[in-house]
């Protein structure tokens, strides 16, 4: 019979190699079974039992060491529990050898020229070495993880005003000027710049790209959270506006998990205005299409370096289909904000891109208005329809943006199609070109056997009149071939001389629909400007210093020792006469 | 002032045609300022209203039809309204020359070569112009909606069990031999086949991919609901079987709103064991992946279309990434039921094939879980895991697949990262491979700076050992390149000696697991042959009649009237009797 002989130190603070290193010199001592050496959290307690190694008694919290030996007799197991201290002495004098600043002041002082510090102590001290290293205006690479959401998003907005990047919590890699950080994998120099809040699909993606042949200018790490609402995605935008103004950056690669909808917005627009291709692989996320203006929407992360490599190679800046202007360089001072979302040229009847005027959608069919709808709400915000949600039909006028399908079932009910009939359909239309709210009606023509013999002949007059009253602009996306009976080339000419804009592809239309409604986008903050070259500090893990200087980077290690020893009661009271201070 | 009168009747048919025809000649009466003719549904109402045509004091229901003239006067209004049997009679004239059959079954005896019913009566009589058609053993392409989705169940059942297919209801579109049915447009014939349970989704894709030189074998319509848990993809499933077998088709595109998850597992496991390429663009799903062996997923109709000009002319069958065995051939009486959804060669170490045993992922980065998760999910059915929904670390047995992110916050408190230590992930595969329900072992080894110096050296005894004792199959996704410091080749090479099947991409070791781990896949019911040629009966819209005479087509109408004349009463009491008989 085995039996487990344990030991409980309370508030003490050892880092992870340590703990790793006691627990595998434990595990190897003669007689030993297997050991463990873990904080007692409720996951890690569970651990240990899958492992026979949870003692039944053992009184520990989450903050506590919990060290447990299992051998064939208790008097064995607690013999070796008897060695920890000696063990832990041991490796402390293996390190203890040169010597190194205990502060991050003292580190700053050792490089000046450090733009950066890289933090991985534990996450509950993690917020605090941050908060230092933002007063010392250095950007931050914050691995830690187990940090809160709203010191994540205190950090993050005292570095927006100050220019400055937090990457992270729990931000596992970084490329930055041809270093990595953290785990990065060594990846050959190019023009693809990404911005991740996901690591090891920054991983893939780089090592794919090299793999292809081509490189990275900077591959920014934001942490997962960053795109969530209470965040607001402020390091993805700092980042997405350093690479639109990196001389060195000619594609730009989005990673994330689905982001909240409002941040997905104010990212996608900020993409869309960036001036340079951008390829966007938000996982587990509806993509709005796939290629909407300069976004190009990827289904995997191979996928994502695929298109990535595409694009950097192709020459072009990916906007050919109607495009923003190219990016302000680097010298605006006011970085990418405040700059109109729309980008692009101005639409062509003139409506107002002040976002203060709405969408009108009137879509014969439904599979044609649920692509529309899907791909402007991601974009463009919500969007009442008959297709989902709320149940609008019977509205007259409209405080926003409104999309219906007028083939819906409860709109065919003893009345023909509307791609037969245009009556409803040109009623409504006539009722949204006279509202003063619409800026612009998006509506499908669709050609074909079985449908209406000639659309144009009803739609052209109402167009004319439309555009003749007020300025509102008609998009009009026509599905049909040049063998139909109504002749695509026709009709297309038609609609095109009432002064419709005509597009055969959703996407197309889209593109056109947020260039004359995507409202103005503005950065807080001030621009961030990357350092040259690689000088940094290391507070926590060394591993990362040793890959830092493995790199040729210039690094410094600090000493670091958690407050007052670790005990929590003790930094609270410090915390408290350093706020007081 | 204007003045509304109306009249209400009760329970009479006229078909949506008369209707348009009638408010169009009201309203064009001298004196008339507009009219309305609506069946008096919610939405109809309202829609009047929206038009100052809505009569106080109207009592109507959604089986009455609603007559509304508004005019200078209440007297001008009746006026108007006293022509309505004459203008109804003046219709009624211009329409009844030729002989017509009066039902289904004169029809049938007129036209015995007809294959096709094609229905397009009002939602309330189409489930049982749709039962005739069956009864007569003819495939149905129904066009109505308003139909319930319990008719749409039992119609498609003993559609399945005869070897017919319903297209519909409120199915807008077909092309079958080169003939459109419905709205179609007139698209080149060609080697791609479609199978979309979305009408103007079908037309987009055909027309575009016609406009990019390529062609249509057969595109069949499902109707909208087809993919929704109720109904089960009865008719996607049989389309897709018989695109399948069909030697003209060399790709599939597949086409829905987003399905049901267990409908999407079906029809994707059905796609995946076809032996074409299937290109699947399920509007406003987030995919599983770019692509899965032969499933190749689209964000935009654009884009599917695109794609399946890409493959269908490539000249290879697009399964070169281990994809399934060719397609059997026409000849086989069953289709392709029953047949082994994995499909593919034999896993390389042995694993079962039976499906009723287990995945476990164990992952050290997070975002290679969850894109494994993602996919995985979507083609295998629920996945436990700690990324989302359940928490389950302290299982030991999961009676299911069970995939973790051992680099998750909860695994990481006072431990280093999994892809520093690999003590903990050591531990868990050694508890999976000896678990006799788990068949397969999914995990990612991530080289790099910051990572585990030499993760193989850790790894491969530990692979070895599994498979020395046990016949589980190792799936390793390696992350890295040749310039890492642990070196990928030599990683990749020491993870493969040791039996694990190494891929440096997420969707091609998706493909591996999906290979050795999906269930046997049986397609009930009998397959589905298509006639030669088109020879079709309409029953309803006589647009449509007239549509498949302008493409040769042969084509009886039926000159269709409601049973007991629309009567309500009267048809539930021969509804009554019949079912007696």
């Amino acid at each position: 019979m085995s039996e487990v002989a344990f030991e409980v130190r309370r508030g003490a603070y050892y880092d992870s190699v340590v703990l790793m290193q006691l627990q595998r010199a434990l595990a190897e001592l003669p007689l030993v079974e297997d050991a463990g050496v873990v904080m007692a959290t409720p996951s890690n307690l569970e651990l240990l039992q899958q492992n026979s190694l949870l003692p039944g008694q053992a009184q520990a919290g989450p903050d506590d060491l919990l060290i447990v030996v299992r051998a064939g007799s208790l008097v064995e197991a607690q013999a070796a529990l008897g060695q920890v201290d000696a063990l832990l002495a041991r490796r402390r004098a293996a390190v203890d050898q040169a010597y190194r600043p205990r502060s991050l002041s003292a580190a700053v002082k050792q490089l000046p020229a450090a733009g950066w510090v890289l933090i991985s102590v534990p996450g509950r001290y993690a917020a605090g070495v941050a908060r230092e290293a933002l007063d010392l205006k250095r950007h931050v690479f914050l691995y830690s993880d187990n940090v809160s959401l709203e010191d994540e998003a205190a950090l993050k907005q005292s570095a927006r005003e100050a220019g400055l990047l937090v990457m992270g919590p729990d931000c596992g890699t970084a490329v930055l000027n041809g270093v990595g950080f953290g785990f990065a994998n060594r990846v050959r120099r190019g023009n693809i710049g990404l911005v991740a809040a996901s690591g090891t699909g920054l991983q893939a993606v780089t090592t794919h790209i090299h793999r292809l042949g081509r490189g990275i200018s900077q591959a920014i790490g934001t942490g997962g959270r960053d795109l969530k609402a209470e965040i607001g995605g402020i390091t993805t935008l700092q980042g997405l506006d350093l690479l639109a103004r990196d001389p060195e950056t000619r594609v730009v690669v989005l990673i994330s998990k689905p982001p909240d909808a409002q941040v997905t917005q104010r990212v996608l627009a900020l993409a869309r205005s960036c001036g340079k291709p951008v390829v966007v692989q938000f996982m587990g996320f509806a993509p709005p299409g796939s290629r909407i203006g300069n976004l190009h929407f990827a289904a995997s992360l191979a996928q994502a370096a695929e298109l990535a490599v595409g694009l950097a190679g192709a020459g072009s800046n990916g906007g050919a289909r109607g495009g923003p202007d190219p990016v302000a360089d680097g010298s605006s001072a006011a970085g990418m904000a405040p700059r109109a979302g729309s980008g692009g040229p101005p639409a062509a009847s003139g409506a107002s891109t002040n976002g203060r005027r709405y969408l009108r959608g009137l879509f014969a069919g439904g599979t044609l208005a649920g692509e529309a709808l899907r791909g402007l709400q991601t974009l463009l915000g919500p969007i009442e329809s008959n297709l989902g949600g709320s149940q609008p039909a019977g509205r007259q006028a409209s405080p926003g943006h409104l999309l219906l399908d007028l083939g819906g079932d409860e709109f065919t009910v003893g009345r023909l199609h509307p791609m037969l009939d245009n009556d409803l359909r040109l009623r409504q239309f006539r009722q949204a070109a006279a509202d003063p709210e619409v800026a612009l009606i998006l509506m499908d023509v669709v050609l074909g056997e079985g449908a209406h013999p000639d659309p144009a002949s009803e739609w052209a007059p109402a167009i004319s009149e439309a555009l003749r009253q007020r300025s509102v602009e008609v998009v009009v996306l026509l599905v049909g071939t040049e063998a139909d009976p109504q002749g695509l080339p026709q009709q297309r000419q038609r609609l095109a001389q009432a002064g419709a804009a005509v597009y055969e592809e959703t996407e197309a239309a889209l593109e056109h629909v947020l260039r004359s409604l995507s409202p103005e986008l503005e950065l807080p903050g001030a621009p961030v400007t990357l350092p040259n070259g690689v000088a940094a500090i290391n507070v926590g893990l060394e591993s990362f210093y040793e890959s830092l200087l493995a790199q040729s980077a210039q690094a410094v290690q600090v000493d670091w020792r958690p407050p007052a020893g670790g005990d929590e009661r003790m930094m609270a009271l410090l915390e408290r006469m350093r706020a007081k201070a």
